[in-house]
């Protein structure tokens, strides 16, 4: 529990974090968790038998440091995402949050710029600051779109440092088209911008959505980061990663500590990548799930956004805020990102799904019925 | 493998990391590794099955994000700690250089500056530098010692943000006296300084040498860390932690990574900590090595430093570098701290002493002999 804003007034704490809270989606113990894009499928079991037999010869030499080359998760990496990968063009650590803040380490800091699109991932501003990074923004067309013209447009008048584009986009859901990159990159050039294309979700893609891996060739400043947290169903092993030209990897080996992947993040990686197939195949079922909440959300008479995503993204509120405290009543937590008419809901097993969409069903129902009454 | 820097050139990397190295002790595969302070007993076959019990209870629910503030771990911490600490003041990360990089990020960065008594641990400059703080170094009296005098004028004058004092000294070996910690806190009063005890290699204290733990009641700037890699054997498993104040803990929330340590890694520092008796009963072991190896080398005439770690710092060799490739050569891998005349090796079990100690006595005798037929 934090203390009291008073005790940390006793400490020479920087200026800049004065008066700030940490991060915190609310940890909430509810039946039906769909707030922070977990995979709810749970762990296989043959997969969980897989890391804890890999774990287990891992914590025999546990006694020593780490690879700190991480070589054989870099080979495993670099099968999975295939594309032609080579292990040293794939890097890796605690989450991708720590991939992006590594980033920002060797390409940005005190003097440089990072420039993000709103509303995107909460964690780009955050990382710039924790980073002295100056973190710039630039605006979306209408519902959330970005164009290959608007994009580049925003990326020369910056003259940023570091691109971020989330794709799909959390929390709006949908997938930017290769042509945007593209367009990014070589807007960029005159600055020479890190462009990074954060594909957290990017195994959920709709058919047809290309991943901006078949860009990397010929661009050394196009990154591409994943993570396993999401499609791999492993939130809790934190392990993120990219893909990029080998000298990325080169230039984040001198702002990571030194043994900064553990032995058992390690094995467990190297378990679950072994057992991909097992682990992504419910990544099916979700997508389904996830289409399916955009067709009843639109039934219902709201306006969901297009998904590549394990979650959608829905407006058309009147008052989002009181939905959300009433589906955490009935036992199902989603997300408020704080815009304007809108929540975002996780696509979860087939159950939740189902309890998500009542509760719901039922909620705006009765919203209906009070109005009726109240105009009656 | 790095790649040319001829690619890196490819790169808009920072200005200050342009030919930066990156971080490396040799990872070499020889019988003995006595070179990075690693508790070579390994791990008992108890502990090694309550870590995996404990892994595998959490990778059933691997696929939710970790507990973000790590509650039980903490408990247990306070709890190993003692000194009437409550898990509120205890603070946990990915390795103790990853808690080191947390404070700096609260309470250094651009602007702000920290001090260090080299030779001292090798990170503190690097981490200070990937932070944004200006590391500053003050010079310690003759045989590496610190008095409080001397201290508390160089805390003063240097009038840092941060002071780092590391107790056991790495790579000297010695610990601090508390008068030297006092002075310290004492002196940086007028700057609001962050005095930083890192006993890192506490648990290997000689009899009657006490932790900075007794000091921190009514010290708000005095943080003490620690780590589970050493007298705990788990350097695989990244923890380090700290004890400090309760606001301390919740400066450093504003600045972590969100979910930064993994659910299998509060699971394995869980399990180690409930067989903290076990794990540690084999740091007495290493002390008896540790003080064999001081006697040993004063009989060969050399000069080893007097050691509160699991580690000795000697001098009066006339080639170290030689020395530690024929070592090397004859399966011993010890440390090149870089310091004239000196090398540092880490206290393994009596096996790996005895044959570190044998391969040493002989090199000198056939230097000797080799300087007796030169001469003759």
């Amino acid at each position: 529990m934090p203390s009291s804003a008073e005790s940390l007034a006793n400490l020479p704490l920087r200026d800049d974090l004065l008066g700030l809270s940490p991060y915190g989606a609310p940890q909430v113990d509810v039946p039906i968790l769909l707030n922070v894009n977990e995979n709810t499928h749970g762990v296989p079991a043959d997969v969980h038998a897989a890391i804890i037999e890999a774990v287990g010869k891992a914590t025999l030499g546990l006694n020593r440091y780490p690879d700190r080359e991480f070589a054989e998760l870099r080979r495993n990496l670099a099968a999975y995402l295939g594309h032609g990968l080579s292990p040293d063009q794939v890097w890796a650590a605690n989450g991708s949050n720590e991939v992006l803040q590594q980033v920002l380490q060797a390409f940005g800091g005190p003097g440089r710029t990072a420039l993000g699109f709103p509303p995107t991932y909460s964690m780009y501003p955050l990382l710039s600051s924790g980073t002295g990074t100056r973190y710039l923004t630039a605006e979306r067309e209408e519902d959330y779109a970005m164009t290959p013209e608007a994009t580049a447009r925003a990326v020369r008048a910056s003259a940023a440092n570091i691109v971020f584009l989330c794709s799909p986009n959390n929390p709006t859901g949908t997938a930017l088209g290769l042509d945007v990159i593209e367009a990014a990159y070589q807007a960029g050039e005159a600055a020479r911008a890190i462009i990074i294309v954060d594909e957290a979700y990017g195994e959920f893609a709709q058919e047809g959505t290309p991943s901006a891996l078949t860009l990397l060739p010929g661009r050394p400043r196009l990154l591409v980061s994943r993570t396993m947290s999401k499609a791999f169903a492993l939130a809790g092993a934190r392990i993120g990663y990219l893909a990029a030209a080998p000298e990325v990897a080169d230039a984040l080996r001198l702002v990571r500590l030194p043994y900064h992947l553990s032995a058992i993040t390690q094995a467990t990686a190297n378990a679950a990548l072994t057992h991909a197939r097992t682990l992504l195949s419910n990544v099916e079922a979700i997508k389904v799930q996830r289409d399916r909440i955009v067709a009843e959300l639109q039934r219902l008479g709201l306006r969901p956004s297009p998904s590549d995503a394990n979650f959608v993204f829905f407006s058309g509120l009147e008052d989002p805020h009181r939905i959300w405290e009433d589906l955490l009543a009935a036992g199902v937590l989603v997300r408020d990102v704080g815009i304007a008419g809108s929540l975002r809901v996780t696509a979860g097993t087939e159950e939740e799904t189902t309890a998500f969409l009542t509760v719901l069903g039922s909620l705006l129902e009765s919203q209906r019925d009070d109005q009726s009454q109240r105009s009656a």
